[in-house]
């Protein structure tokens, strides 16, 4: 590996001749600063941070997939306010005492709680690079901004997307899909939303999706005033895919009572099940009836990069919206999302806010680029598209893509031992890399088969084998094991049944004896 | 300096009997991952990116304070979808290249625009450890969720709040204004705007801000469909602070006619000029007229941690809601601020959706804690509170009120030398730490003098001198330099009036030849 270093780049660059260089000054005596007395110092713990770090990545396997926070590390992270400087050293001590060892533990291969990427060793150090320009990507002629402008094109086209369409990093999939609705608000309301507001209101905007879709909808709805009576939840079919007839009759009976019918959001991956609705039947009936159709697509818009999955996002490309996590199946670290929105000057107006103190001027910093701001909640904004830019280049679009093979495969695999067992039963399709099942041991009834279920989920995590998640179906209990982890093997799922049959026989044993 | 280091402590953890180890299984030869197959080449280019990145900041004072993008960075940005992975090392050889000497330039002792923040060596560091634990603080039994209590703690009480404060960490200071302005509709606004929405509406919202509010306001409002309309905009005194007088008048007038006041933003540091609102005035008018008082504290808040600039935030600890950044003058890596609400329930009733996938369990991972995703606009969420408790810890409270003092004390230089120059006079005056000025030299008209400041402020970041931002006050263009920087040392504003001072005297030997 040769690297260019950044004293060679320092040193070309004065070679070039650019600016003439400014007298150095000395601090007064009195100056203070956060800039360390002795860097060397900070050198070295920087090298033990690194070697530490990467030795809790390589060796994450021999630790157990979750543990309790203990009463000693609670009472370590409830002190009072620090008043006087620490040694850096001391308090990196601390860090690795008490918060280090009870992560979430989403970087463990048998983590598949929630929905949650398990980030990469290099997408660790692309954030000390972050850190060090402390850049604030809202604007201007600085590389953050075409960093940014690079990996939005990268990722329209990853969606197959136009490559003018305008995007915008967020910190994650609930605020891209705030930022789609904001801009369908904005766009097909048909209120002028922004100058009057609530005032202009006329007749109810009503937005549909599946009942199967996330919270962050509800949320966004909330947020931007339409109120959770705004969305219209669709029944799913058998296969959690919205039921596209029932849509398009509720749009119909709507506009026949005076209400203004005017985005559909759909699913690329519902966190319940990994169900993806028919796109192409959604994008119809909202071309029908002049509706924007947002996606989202928070992780499961990622099997547009495997040839063997992409067929099942077919209609993606109609969207006027798209959200897409990046903290997901792609694995950059927390926290970053993608909000896409085909039509750039509703996506502008949708946020942009005069301010003569942001006036884009025509020569220095402020001169006229992207003027990210002017796209989502943030005005400063952290340069999260490093992590975004380094992360696609040194893993290539094609290594996503077989990953998340991988991950659809081994939730194949698992649903074939859900199947093969007579204890367990699957409690929906797995249709993408989600497997909900429960215990169903012959002879118990509903009510101690989700008992025992609740057991199985607690009892996994304790012993640190495994972190599935939880959710209900029909009712009724479930264990949710969603996979989107790159460090996860077929033998970690070989292993998570049978240490779940191993409690079942625990369970029914006490069961029988009690 | 002694660290336990990371092994130490999973070997003592070995020995204190954890859970016990599972069986670690080899991955079959076609499972793939994004974890290296050499970490030592992983480990010595991250020792690389320590040392060039404390290098780069370490010498930072060397280099200009800004530099135009060049096509060929711009061409480097500007490349192909990677289909294919790269080695590390190469795509870093392009990141320091490319990407590294072109940042916002925040970094830099000479950078005042806009108001942003320094950044610091440690503070980069624990991205690092916040990308090695790659944590999803959402809620549950994981030490971030301790971590971030404890810091929502901290800084309630260093800004004089009670302890029991509810809070949250996000991206910055407009997404804090929208929690607090979020919050403020549901509890003050009389509708339900979370269940109906717009369809509850009689009478309009009115909320309350001086003329010299951030844009940030504006743009929740929008969000928050309340539109713009519904800002009032209160006129300001000489002083830059909102009228107070006139704030009554205004809401009392709008009772009369039928509207609903909910909210007053007040300033502490507005973006402009540094004003801060009278708030103890502000707070007694709220409460007279049943409002609730949101403070915009972004920056100015941060005067609080000095006993010397206390004083001036008198009324703060009345305020419902606050808003702070911590990537400002706190100097933590973009991006964080925090949002503060009094009031838990109303806090958490304005974003709290329930999902049956994230229903709190009695044990495991996803047993009850603070749900910090309930608190605001993301569900999952990174463990930004990780920089936010190593900074506040490493370097202590009184220094960064220490700081806060010498960036005031600059701006009162820098103003005296504008004042004592014959050819620049202030445009307003100077309460904290922004500086506004322009060019006034005897006999131009103001138009010319607007013209000249216009070409001071392109010259001076075009020579890498400094970075100024702009603002228009009373209708003029004004150079303006906003001190929130550990790095600027009182002879780096003698050098910004110095080379000012030069293209003042060659511009007008220009015009005069002309």
């Amino acid at each position: 590996m040769t690297v260019a270093t950044w004293g060679a780049v320092l040193q070309a660059d004065d070679d070039r001749g650019g600016p003439p260089p400014v007298r150095p000054m000395p601090p007064a005596d009195d100056e203070a600063t956060l800039d360390p007395a002795d860097w060397e110092a900070v050198r070295a713990l920087g090298h033990r941070m690194v070697d530490d770090m990467l030795g809790y990545l390589r060796d994450v396997r021999r630790r157990p997939a979750w543990r309790p926070v203990p009463a000693s590390a609670k009472a370590a992270l409830d002190r009072p306010l620090p008043n006087d400087a620490a040694d850096a050293a001391d308090v990196y001590a601390d860090f690795v005492e008490h918060v280090l060892p009870y992560p979430t533990g989403n970087v463990h291969p048998r983590f598949w709680g929630w929905v949650m990427g398990s980030g990469s060793p290099t997408g660790m150090l692309s954030l000390l690079l972050e850190g060090a320009m402390n850049a604030n990507a809202f604007a201007g002629d600085q590389s953050p901004v075409y960093v940014e402008q690079q990996v939005i094109a990268w990722i329209a086209e990853m969606l197959g997307l136009p490559n003018d369409t305008s995007g915008v990093l967020v910190t994650g999939g609930s605020v891209a899909n705030l930022v789609g609705l904001t801009a369908a608000r904005r766009a097909r309301a048909g209120i002028d939303f922004d100058g009057l507001g609530l005032a202009a209101i006329e007749g109810a905007p009503v937005l549909y999706c599946s009942t199967e879709t996330h919270n962050s909808v509800d949320k966004a709805a909330a947020t931007l005033g339409l109120g959770r009576a705004a969305v219209r939840k669709i029944p799913v079919r058998a296969d959690y895919t919205i039921d596209v007839d029932a849509l398009e009759a509720a749009i119909i009976d709507d506009r026949v009572l005076g209400r203004r019918p005017f985005c559909v959001v759909a699913n690329a991956g519902t966190v319940n099940t990994g169900a993806t609705d028919d796109l192409a039947r959604v994008a119809d009936v909202a071309e029908r009836h002049g509706l924007w159709l947002h996606v989202d697509g928070a992780f499961g818009a990622v099997a547009a990069l495997s040839p063997a999955l992409r067929d099942r996002l077919a209609g993606l490309d109609r969207a006027d919206s798209v959200a897409l996590d990046l903290h997901k199946w792609l694995h950059m670290p927390y926290d970053v999302g993608c909000a896409l929105v085909r039509d750039r000057a509703t996506h502008r107006a949708s946020y942009a806010q005069p301010a003569s103190y942001l006036a884009r001027q025509t020569r220095g910093l402020a001169a006229e680029t992207t003027t990210f701001s002017d796209l989502g909640p943030q005005l400063s904004r952290g340069f999260r598209a490093l992590r975004v830019w380094m992360e696609l280049r040194t893993h290539g679009v094609a290594r996503y893509g077989q990953l998340a093979e991988q991950n659809v495969a081994q939730a194949r695999h698992l649903a074939s031992l859900v199947e093969a067992s007579p204890n367990f039963a699957l409690a929906a399709p797995v249709p993408l890399n989600v497997v909900c099942f429960r215990a169903a041991p012959p002879g118990l009834d509903a009510a101690a088969c989700d008992a025992l279920t609740r057991e199985l989920l607690a009892q996994v995590q304790e012993r640190g084998v495994a972190v599935p998640s939880h959710t209900m179906l029909d009712g009724r209990f479930a264990l949710r094991v969603a996979i989107t982890n790159h460090r996860s093997r077929q033998s970690d799922f070989d292993l998570l049944m049978q240490v779940l049959e191993e409690i079942v026989a625990e369970q029914l044993v006490t069961r029988d004896s009690s």
